[in-house]
């Protein structure tokens, strides 16, 4: 039996309002849980998927085995993975569900060939599995997944990475209604060009929330949480979206909105105690309604993915 | 004879490449200055003007004219102001001469006014004369002159101004090659609509330059220093444009672009001895072509507008 490492990544919320496609923010829980167990094959087999039923083990069509298949031919070694998986964030829940599977076995992966990549570069195997998992190569919540903290993608060609400062006080509230809504879906609702008003403003705030994070300027972080791009487009898959912004709005926080695709809902707030008090009045909204939901509580994930 | 109290207004770069309509940067010359002599008149008299034949001296079509007349309207006095104008920087250079105009003017007044109003209220007298010189109220060049430093309008409704970290490192090199451009005519070429695709990079760029400010990372500051959308329309009216940029990134800039709507060409570097060598290769572009410029060098103005 060959060795074996578990790594553990955890959900992000992606986009943060303003920053469509290059902000991302890792939150503690929910997570998943990637085993690998070296092998010398030099393929990937998918021996076991915990917590959720319908992702298939084959691993052309599993984010892990895209992910590590990705990293096998860059590694230019013979080695191959065996891996379990366990789930604990619902797939299309938008909080970055395939990128904690892609972030947890890169990092088990790494471990046990030594180290011999680095974050940026496991960041760019883990997009792979983000490729298969939308259609596109994205970064917005790999990222967060494996280096932790707050992200912001500058580029992508070439691919640079940059960690914002994450003032203390942050807190992240989650809602997750139990329904799913395709990332590839939700990108097609988008229109393909906006007014460049409308850019000025998103840039705007853009510029706004960096600073914000970077002077822990709390009520500049809320300013600029507004998005003129993605959430009036999406917000009409996810029914009463803007009654749980209202719900988390009244209640303190400094913004809320989709969190990725959706259809999570997502608020970020300053203290635990102003966390507790949006969690609990975004709940309430939630009982009233016909949707089963999930909610988390949680201070930004300053560690990333880690060897468990 | 009434008070007299004369103020200084320096030039500034807006946009810095990423930041359309939103980045701001004063730099210490060229300068305007206003005196003005306070009267009870309720109205504003342009008594004088130095340094630039073609301005006019109507109230009601010179900058100076039309902020110091939202000033009085504000002010619930009926204070008159007769202004004496010298003009340090050439109208329709891209380094905000309008703005250091209307800055000084509406920084001399507050001063006779007993300082009545905030430097958040003189920026919106001042837009008053961004309206009259460009067709719209823009605060990206106000807004520095004002304040100094380097400024980010967050949003202008309501209007968000937020002053960003300046590196302490940061130099500035303009060059002014003597055409005119209309702000209007710059503004006109733009497209309306620009690509999601674009967007998303010009505000990456955005966060990587207020995440590099921030964190005095200059690499990062000169690898956000990229326009997608005005540059590749404006530079076409600038002759000899990408030949001057490539003069100024051969030789250790940041980062070099258009300033405002032109036709000034910046460049940002690290330390003032990288400054020269950057404006020592723009300039032996320039000796070389058929347009008389001005160039200069400076640090960041971290005093925006003074009386004197």
């Amino acid at each position: 039996m060959g060795r074996k490492v578990r790594a553990k990544a955890t959900a992000t919320i992606s986009n943060l309002n303003c920053g469509f496609d290059i902000f991302g923010l890792a939150i503690r829980e929910p997570f998943d849980f990637v085993e690998l167990e070296m092998t010398g094959s030099g393929v990937v087999e998918i021996a076991g998927i915990k917590g959720y039923d319908s992702l298939s083990h084959d691993p052309e069509k599993n984010v892990v085995g895209v992910a590590l298949n990705a990293m096998i031919s860059k590694s230019g070694t013979k080695a191959g993975f065996r891996a379990f998986i366990e789930k604990g964030i619902t797939p299309g829940s938008g909080i970055g569900s395939s990128a904690a599977s892609s972030a947890a076995a890169v990092t088990a992966a790494n471990e046990l060939l030594g180290r011999i990549f680095s974050l940026k570069e496991l960041v760019t195997f883990a997009m792979e599995g983000e490729r298969l998992a939308s259609g596109a190569a994205h970064a917005d919540n790999v990222a967060p997944a494996i280096l932790g903290g707050i992200t912001l993608i500058r580029s992508y060609e070439p691919l640079d990475i940059v960690s914002v400062h994450v003032p203390p006080e942050l807190f992240c509230v989650v809602i997750h209604p139990e329904m799913e809504i395709k990332t590839s879906m939700a990108r097609e609702i988008l229109d393909k060009e906006i007014t460049l008003a409308n850019a000025v403003k998103q840039w705007g705030n853009v510029g706004g929330l960096t600073a914000g994070l970077f002077s822990e300027d709390y009520d500049l972080i809320g300013r600029s949480l507004i998005d003129h791009v993605a959430e009036p487009k999406r917000s009409a898959l996810i029914p009463g979206f803007y009654e749980l912004k209202k719900a988390a709005m009244q209640n303190g926080a400094l913004g809320a909105g989709i969190s990725g695709s959706g259809p999570s809902v997502f608020a970020l707030c300053r203290g635990e105690k102003s966390a507790e008090a949006v969690l609990k009045s975004m709940s309430a909204y939630m009982n009233g309604q016909a949707i089963k939901f999930n909610a988390y509580l949680s201070p930004v994930n300053m560690e990333g993915a880690t060897i468990c």
